[in-house]
């Protein structure tokens, strides 16, 4: 960590500084130039509180030079992780392809929907029982009654299932839920991180929409300092002045993610667009960028698709997306299965 | 609200499409360009779900012309709200002025700040208890004892106060608050929304960091829609390339809420530029603006501020900081008291 | 176009409007709702001056339903235009690798980077020889000499080059230039695209870094609009407060661009993320979404590299890409020659 | 200047670094971490390039400290430049409200104008004769027989103006501007900035819509750099994702520029909104927050307001502003005059 003092800082006070620094065992170096001084400290600064130092009178900027993060971070755990959900695994060259309908809606269209994306090949079933709505008017989903309709599809096609959580006292709907997934506006929740953070059960957590990297990361370290190491993170568009998609999908992200941490990261090019007809495109770039699976919307039936997204595939346009990233997972060294 | 039809679409499926609209008691208005064909649908469309119509396989695009909230909206309740919060009031004129420390820490430091805000002409104490912090590492408030430490300050100093709340189960813990903060974070946490909205407490809600105008007032409308009209909104920046600050507030929503709700709208400049240096001339931007008040960050004893953010000002720059706002107050015909 | 009029406007001034507009061929439909007046205004309304209108008492919003750009639109030219360039050729399923130095330094430098991204396949040699820097202070390019070296490497390997230009008065010097380039921080610099209009030369049109997609393309209708129709436009990040990259890379524009228009558009991965080791997972999602081309910065000795950049590849990577990528291209169904 | 060297980086290469910069006559001080090993290098790094210290091998990051323009900085001109124009003074207590149409149209239109914005007690006259717009199909202008019509203005009322210059052969045009502006979108047209530089005319520099304050000041640094020290900058707005306003009125940077820089600094409420209803409050607001002078759009005749903007003020509404900010002006020591 590097702290960047005030010109004309009283001796008395970087002392001050520095000795309280180097109680806590940290290693201290002092450069003076002519227009600032500089503190470097050497050892592991992720339990020291930023804003607390840049409080200080005489300190007028802290550069973290190492991550914030730990329990996920890569260089304490190398080996890429991988993580189980019914069955399915995901990471470390597993490919999961989640799909589903935005809402579950009746028995019908859950079965409909769940049978048409196994038979093209999704290795898991995703649907909304919990609907987070920017308007209170809008469907707010069909709750527990939803979730039962998942497990029910679930058993009839063994496909694992992702649902979203959106109320700390809930988690105990979610048995047999395979992975609950806490959504982009829940990312810095931080009381439903902890709380999931204590169950058992794999999480998909997604990226908020104006979070950086080392947010996400942290909002993961919630997680794992619970106790529950099962965290997939997932790349679902970030807010941009960008007016042709709904979110500006961020690829990069996937890299970087990897690069940093031990846990995999799919993308949601569904949300990530919120326009169909860019969501095979983006889905074959998800593959080709190295990502560790997709979670994509279908619905089923699109002529009565009232209650369906403009980000929705059919049927048949999901059979083309499978197809499409078939001929792209090869070449990163991805299986699906 | 404005359908765009795609070119061609088969006219069985406009008439389709108009014919549901009809039956809902909309006039729907047909238009035929050569290169697109718009259906004009008039009438309350608050109700209906924008993501469902765009989600027809006919339609290229929704644009809404009316606002999508009800409650909150200007049109239908024409007269500034004011809110009434342990006897001080905010909005239609009157002037909140709400300043404490980023923590309770202890008694002896929030009676310390209570009696210098107090002193200076604050009308509210603030001070957190739950602290969303990004780090799980970092200090997260001492929780219900901040609460109790709150409640004496008050009863001493016989300001009424604010805190935020994380967790929908602890609403019980905040008897006696006077205002309940929803922090920026949580502006979509929509369980939290909907709990705060079925109490009877005021609330003080924060604009998320990358909420549109329009989200900031759905949100709203989550409360309002469960019962509870005591909502006070709050700018505390959004998230931008710009570096220079923490957030870039966003003053421009002030004048902006103001014409679109009926709804009172503070200011936090602490938060909002992350640097104490910029509280002061942003807060007298934000009064020069038209707030219906601020929320400022208040630390005592600057010299041991090891828990103090760099936002915050001590109690010599607080009476500055009064002193230049009180002399700008008057010219938009506010009244602190 | 969509006019939303005021509340109340006085039928007089509506009229007058209705008038306006009708005179100029245009169809007008008045839709009269309780809460606002709707004019549907019909016909080609890309000449229109939307700031004009709004700057009208009665109204309060206008929304454009149709493009306002026109020579490089896919409805009046629904065919993918494929550009020639010194003998290559970009779009309509050529693609376009180009490739080289972010500066041209020495006979010695470029001739080793031409050969040796030659001899992986490349089609194209970029080299700035006049450089847009942040700081008066850094090197600015060899400017004319660059241009001359850049030529001689055309010569000996007969790659077609490309090169920036940044001052309206310079366009002589770029004779033999095979592609033009007009920067990011240029994109509307509206003098710079007329004169490279009134040219015959294929331009290279980067994206600005804060341009929507209407922005990008009406800045190439700059320059078709004078008479050059030989544009190719390139996506090379936008500025986002993401903080993993340089840039945030938008690769969602690549199917934007070609749903709107018949101009073919290639990828800058080495300026769209700034970060050496994000610049192959970045082109292999690049040509997995179906961009038409990639620019790449290619450096040959890094261990002298003090003039380049973090982002430039060395020729053993930039050799991993071309295979990376030769093995995605074909399932887009494109050819690289 | 902080280096951050990746994990076991060979100690040669290190040394060779060190070697280098040690040649260049900085103090270089290397620390070893764990996790990583950083060197500080102290001395004026501002002529130093960040990309080409990044291109290395063995370098994760660099981070620089101390800023990298120097003309402009206020450590080394610690009072604030007072910029003289056509008589009247800006910065330094002088506070400068220039006001005009957005293009000059006719010699009436820019006589009304200026005669009426005179009387309200505008300071300078603005009107763009050269206009950038996003279409090439939109008025551009009247060019040189606007800035001869504003001339005229000036001879009559003894307003000082201020036009728009986008072309760097048109300097010659600008005889008798008191001040010439560069547009945002020209903020890093490099050639136009070095061909302003080597004027002696005041220069208007507004922000681009996505720069940053570094990015602002680097830009001034090209003007100063080439000997002309008579720059004024200017915020307009930046771009974000929200949409309530053009652009994101950034006010913040004022005492950002203010703190980093002796250069006076404005703010284009008018554009910085692009909304008439936000001018008035967003200028009590720049005013308040310590601006050196406003920048506003005025027409007169709105009800043939044709080709004027949803931005610009009527004359009544432009007394009401000076009647506003009069009263706060004072409160912040700036004398108008």
């Amino acid at each position: 960590m590097i702290i960047k003092l005030k010109q004309q800082s009283p001796h008395k006070q970087i002392e001050h500084l520095t000795n309280w620094l180097t109680r806590q065992k940290f290693r201290v170096h002092l450069s003076e130039g002519e227009f600032e001084t500089i503190l470097g400290v050497i050892g592991d600064t992720s339990a020291l509180d930023v804003h607390a130092i840049e409080g200080l009178e005489i300190v007028e900027q802290v550069i973290r030079i190492s991550e914030p993060f730990k329990a996920v971070n890569r260089k304490f755990h190398p080996v890429d992780s991988v993580m189980t959900a019914g069955g399915a695994q995901i990471g470390g060259g597993h490919f999961a392809l989640i799909a589903g309908p935005c809402s579950v809606e009746s028995y019908e269209q859950i079965m409909e929907v769940a049978r048409a994306v196994k038979a093209a090949g999704a290795t898991m079933l995703r649907g909304g029982a919990f609907k987070p709505r920017t308007s209170p008017y809008d469907f707010q989903g069909l709750k527990a009654e939803g979730l039962e309709l998942l497990r029910q599809a679930k058993a009839e096609t063994g496909l694992p299932i992702v649902s979203e959580i959106m109320n700390i006292n809930h988690l105990d709907l979610f048995n047999d839920v395979d992975i609950i997934q806490v959504g982009a506006r829940n990312m810095q929740n931080f009381s439903l991180l902890k709380r999931v953070g204590r169950s058992s059960s794999p999480v998909l957590l997604k990226r908020g929409n104006a979070a950086t990297l080392d947010e996400l990361l942290m909002a993961a370290e919630y997680i794992l300092s619970e106790g529950n190491y099962r965290v997939i993170l997932c790349e679902r568009g970030i807010r941009t002045f960008a007016d042709h998609t709904r979110n500006t999908l961020d690829l990069s992200v996937v890299p970087a993610v990897q690069h940093a941490s031990h846990l995999p990261i799919i993308v949601d090019p569904s949300h990530g667009t919120g326009r169909r007809e860019k969501v095979i495109p983006m889905s074959r770039a998800a593959v080709a960028v190295g990502a560790d699976g997709l979670i994509i919307e279908v619905h089923s039936h699109p002529e009565q698709a009232m209650s369906d997204g403009n980000q929705s595939l059919d049927p048949v346009e999901f059979e083309q997306l499978m197809r499409e990233i078939g001929q792209i997972a090869p070449v990163l060294g991805r299986s699906m299965a």
